[in-house]
């Protein structure tokens, strides 16, 4: 394959995840069909099998490009020298709302929607979210960590067990937002956050 | 209808709910056919609509099968003289581990599992959902006000807010739970619940 090729064949790979991404982002992964993922991206049946041999390892793809768009998301928005507690509740207020997109990243999370539905049905997406998470989780207590140094961030508990609190208390405030049709569950996150990064002081 | 037949009719409703529970259990609402809830309970396509107009109708009825059953168990559960924290706590002990039951409550959680899947899916079923998750927050809510009042429980903040902090925080450990197959995420969520619930202080 020349050069020329390999850059349109990636392309189009990379229009096929893009495309079906607001497809499984409201329907699960189960729901979508191959033939509504084929018709969305204007492809045909033999050309998908070309980039993903089976519907599982699009499901695959399709979640680690989703963990890396975020990772770079992230990077993006950590790349100041704001205190590290500023640096969190940052994140977690894109969570609530996001000025430069209509879906916040609650609404947008494929974590939250995937996460248990996915989960008993493939290994290799669940070890993909897994790893994803656990990188997040990472992420946030290295936050912590720098915390504690500027000064920013008080915790009388070890840094990566708040971490996966706060992570996981995202993680149900989000999902109970999706039921309730109502943002009132991440506001009450963003709240208990900020305690919980002032050593549980009201600020 | 005779009142045999009526109770007959009800016990063949209730059968094609309980069997079919494990089944969505672990395979989500999309994921399980209408063909594998015939063959799982034994019956003919034509019964199955005797009971349920559509697999949406089954689908609520299979929620609402599963909340009325959850708000006995707590029934049951907290049936005695102890203490509102150790009520709560003792609620949170079986999402880890349930000594009656091979599964925990978490692992047996139908909200976990369906939330995110369904409620972009199903208005109705996700107004079963959004009823059920309040219902069971406002009874936390209230033994935390019961606690106050029994001393067994500090907060800084309203119960109101507490309750739901701590139950999306525990919504997300069982998500993070299936993620990492591993309990760390409920066990924190034991830890930080007991925390709160003393008022922030280490006991």
């Amino acid at each position: 394959m020349s050069t020329n090729q390999a850059k349109k064949s990636e392309a189009k790979r990379l229009h096929i995840l893009d495309t079906s991404f607001t497809l499984v982002l409201h329907k699960g992964f189960v729901g979508v069909g191959l033939q509504e993922i084929l018709k969305n991206c204007g492809i045909p049946k033999g050309s998908f099998y070309h980039y993903f041999e089976s519907k599982e390892a699009f499901g695959c793809e399709l979640l680690q490009h989703y963990i890396n768009d975020y990772q770079q998301r992230l990077n993006l928005l950590w790349a100041n020298n704001d205190t590290a507690k500023a640096k969190i509740l940052s994140y977690f207020q894109k969570w609530i709302e996001d000025p430069e997109q209509q879906e916040s990243w609650a609404d947008r999370c494929l974590i939250v929607k995937l996460a248990a539905e996915v989960a008993d049905l493939s290994e290799d997406m669940r070890l993909i979210m897994d790893q994803g998470t656990k990188n997040l989780i990472q992420r946030i207590t290295d936050l912590i960590h720098q915390g504690m140094e500027d000064h920013s961030i008080q915790t009388q508990t070890n840094p990566a067990a708040v971490a996966q609190v706060i992570y996981q208390m995202w993680l149900g405030a989000a999902l109970l937002s999706k039921l309730h049709k109502d943002k009132t569950p991440l506001h009450q996150a963003y709240h208990a956050t900020a305690f919980m990064l002032s050593g549980c002081q009201s600020s």
